[in-house]
């Protein structure tokens, strides 16, 4: 990640605004970079409008005890940030967005991370016999 | 993904035609994009050297059917593509690479995508009592 990606495209600057945002627990300072009418592709399907993305992207993010930006960058209205977590549940998740902003907000997302480890964690957290 | 940003960076330049390579099962073409000694950050570990590399990623490779680059972009020595794919084993899997381009192979990286449609996937075509 170079400070001229991240000073020269109006996509990214919003995009990890949004990172930051959530990265510090402040979810409704992320919300305000999302678009009311959000369209989401993430890895358990797709997530439309603020109220469902919020309520997929706020448990993990309130989660994270460490984010850290490893590539980010964009153009005019695109950009592409992917980074690495550490949460109560899984102690090494990368995760990757591709995001389109439209008046400075995000309109449309692609989310990519890893479920399989998030689900084994729960498994294994879970009662042996509930 | 821009003209600009495929024809400025060196990175991305190697980034995509690693890419492009292996989208087209070109498993040769897509090794000689890669450093002898990558280290690679993958869901299921960390993965050292091209020999191991090629074991890991080609059998994916060969599986795809489809592939699409929804964003990628980066800077003298580093890119990140995030792109979609379908393979006979899952129709639609969106995967993100942030690599680190040196002496133009790749030479680090780290690849995110979603490990669970892919178990699920073998599971159910798995004989019941194997």
């Amino acid at each position: 990640m170079t400070e001229t990606a991240t000073t020269t495209s109006p996509a990214l600057r919003v995009a990890l605004a949004y990172h930051r945002a959530w990265s510090a627990h402040d979810i409704e300072a992320a919300m305000t970079l999302v678009d009311p009418e959000i369209v989401c592709d993430s890895p358990g399907g797709p997530v439309h409008g603020l109220a469902a993305f919020r309520d997929f992207m706020a448990p993990f993010a309130r989660s994270t005890s460490r984010t850290e930006v490893l590539g980010a960058f964009g153009d005019d209205e695109t950009a592409v940030v992917l980074y690495d977590t550490s949460s109560t549940l899984v102690e090494h998740a990368p995760g990757a967005e591709w995001v389109h902003v439209v008046d400075g907000r995000i309109a449309r997302m692609t989310i990519v991370f890893d479920r399989l480890p998030f689900a084994q964690a729960r498994a294994a957290a879970a009662p042996p016999h509930a």
